[in-house]
């Protein structure tokens, strides 16, 4: 009668401040843990003897970094995967969700400072390390990257019925919040390169490609990063079509030469693929 | 290469007011549509001719809405559902999101008003239709329902490790935004009766259960469903634990006799599950 | 040159549960408190002698309604406001600010229940406590009260210029969020029974109205609150104006009879005004 | 009995692409307008003879940036004030509130792309134009600069009380989510570069300073602004204290060599100022 469940600990804020004498690195993530696994009893009869408190996961986020310091995401989330899988008999497949929220150092003349930062956003880089005892995957990822592009996007040759009003357009601004997140082949890798490989490429890709649709360049923007980062097993990206809708000046005697746009939220396109060799 | 596609329309906002003389019917939904088919010519080659644009399905909600009229949320989306797969020969499987706002009427003394209404909230009701040519289902939901209980509530028993710390107790707060969403085993039925039924057994279950842990209530919550609502076939429910911690008040010479809490947002456990029949 | 200043503490979350029996009442309130006085010296020289931290105002919170218990936000703000003037010198005039939200009991078959809750929203309940050792004044609100009316709104006969596109109507959807805070013109009252007696009024009068504009109407509720509640010396109303925009239906070969709208958020008009005795 | 009054609209969202061959230039806004004057008749009698329909507010944004293009978003801001107090008889007073979003231009190898852009936040520069006939001011400011400073933090020497818990410290994480406003003494000038001067004055100082508390901070941030840049005669500071707490972690074993925190959001401190000559 349970079909599937699973529990854990949500929006867990860790801040690690590195300390190089006068230099300091600052990471900040925010972690999620789920458990999976042998836990009917818990649900059923309210039995919570193999049941780690969500609160003990949240001690071990600290615990562990404490206790191992703190590289990429990725690593990271591998340490708390493994620690949890190795000590909880009945937990048979464990995720770990980590978004990393980045800070810049301030820049004081031409020096950077070494312990003033800047948050840098609002796109922020995710990881997410899930399995079980025999077999771990590692995703990451870019979560809201907002990007236009104002010359090279059309909308055209789309099929029409009784209820069709829009336009065709051959030159159409096209605004998303790109989140994207692919599978890396392994589980080892220099995951803070990687990352700066695949999101180059994406923002590379989005900003040369020839768009006739969302779902054109988002194909395309998957395909380059397949093509040029070998690591990466398969990608999914995520498009919210953000509708820059041109202004009719006309009543006001005005020309609009594709100049004036209202930016809109609701409603907004959604477009989506997962794309692997 | 494209090993999944979707693409819709997401945050479509419609209000529909019946009039009946004096007495008015506000219905007020936020649609999404998706679609899923045979578009991958539109991912790798920009070709567009089979890709309805989601402007146009934003229109036909709107459209079939005035044209047909309006009952419960499920109802709507099954004739959108048809509708985009009756028309569209790409179109494989279609899913229809329906978010229901409630407005209840204002009383004015003691009669109800019939064109004054107040939003009743925070909650949503909500409705999933989804499916192919050959078959559809349909889910109904409640979202972010705010439910507290002050009794009857403990969460011990759980194993111990080095990194715990949390105490045991017989008598904590239980709190959460209760999600959740239930398949229906046909596609027709009074929806908006059953919807009642749902909800009603949720909170009641809710409210009666000796709480060993959110899991052990969640599954009662859902269990209930299944044992009063014969036409549920299996139901997921999501219970963010939304811990209310004592505050310590014996640094100023007082003692917390279990009434003075600090409400929390982050971290928040997560539970959740499936239970069918 | 230092003109003026403020300091406080904000998003303090305290949840009382207090119990009699088995019937357990809750209050839930979010406080903010905020000190004017005579620290330019913290702001000039980094000199802390005279400020209290904003960590130990949040204490104050939790042990003055553990050791006073509370009954509605504005006799508790009342208490934490001279609890702080008393105290401390250098301290000339404070602000308390609660936002009370509202938990309703689950009924179970026809008996409320004694220890289970829902939230009641969207909308808050809100008081303000501010003043001095001499003088202090309370003020109470409701915020974020979404209302909706569907018949008796115009908009009409305003003055037109070349950027108006807007068309007369006689019969709008009248929609907005309502925020209104009234000033009581002495800090002695049942406040619960106030607070009920302003809330209809406003409800009643927003339901009545023959309204040709929210101008019109956000003025006859104002006006309606001093009319029916003598405790109230002013309020303070603002009402975002939540447009609903029919919809063409035309292009589609269908009449939109006043039914069909498309609720927006962006933009909004926003009215607001206070009216005294 | 009407007191004071005022009416507008808000959230207008303008985008605006200007394009100089394959270079274009994009500047996103959102804009409110609020108008005060004679309107008392429209609220007390429905009279809306003078009222200019806010959706006419609306439409006059994207009316001028068509007609007279767009540069900085203080003289945009002036356009309007000045278009709707030349046009309006009953308007006394005005304020054109206006939000820059920043996108900045994509790079492709090692050239700025002419036609690409991501959003560069989470911050926002702001500007408002107020006044009448006679006299009209402009502020500038930037809004939800999120800063955090992990050396050169203190906070000691404040008085205790018997609800005092907080330790004193020496070297703790400043982390704030500044907001700056600031009056420049004339209407003219070069807002662009002045805004990246006031700017960046805050961002060294906050960097420099050996902080002995936030107000000392923000004090010392807006006299560094008034030392540097002539043209701004006051500046208003809004710096939340986003708390790190340290970890506790003896009870697992470690120490915390003030490396590992939490970051709250609830509660949070709150201190503001207004500086002048």
């Amino acid at each position: 009668m349970l079909v599937e469940a699973a529990y854990g600990k949500s929006s867990v804020r860790l801040v690690l401040v590195a300390r190089h004498g006068d230099r300091h690195d600052v990471r900040d993530l925010t972690v999620a843990i789920r458990f999976e696994g042998t836990y009917d009893e818990s649900y059923t009869a309210g039995d919570n003897t193999g049941v780690l408190p969500t609160d003990t996961m949240k001690n071990t986020v600290y615990a562990l970094a404490a206790r191992d310091g703190l590289n990429d995401p990725e690593s990271f989330g591998l340490s708390l995967a493994r620690h949890f899988l190795d000590r909880n008999p009945p937990l048979l497949r464990v995720h770990i969700d980590l978004v990393d929220h980045f800070w810049g150092r301030l820049a004081v003349g031409s020096h950077e400072h070494g312990q003033a930062f800047a948050r840098v956003g609002p796109d922020t880089r995710t990881a997410r390390v899930s399995g079980t005892r025999d077999h771990i995957e590692i995703h990451a990822g870019v979560a809201d990257l907002l990007i236009m592009k104002t010359g090279r996007s059309a909308f055209a040759g789309y099929p029409r019925d009784e209820f069709t009003t829009l336009p065709e357009t051959r030159d159409r601004i096209l605004a998303t919040a790109l989140t994207a997140t692919w599978r890396y082949d392994g589980i080892d890798g220099d995951f803070d390169t990687l990352f700066r490989a695949v999101r180059g490429t994406l923002l590379d890709t989005f900003a040369e490609h020839d768009s006739r649709s969302v779902q054109h360049t988002l194909y395309e923007m998957g395909e380059a990063v397949l093509r040029n980062v070998g690591a990466v097993a398969s990608i999914h990206l995520v498009m919210p079509n953000r509708h820059h809708l041109p202004v009719d000046l006309s009543p006001f005697g005005l020309e609009n030469r594709n100049e004036i746009f209202v930016a809109t939220t609701e409603p907004y396109g959604l477009i989506e693929a997962t794309i692997a060799r």
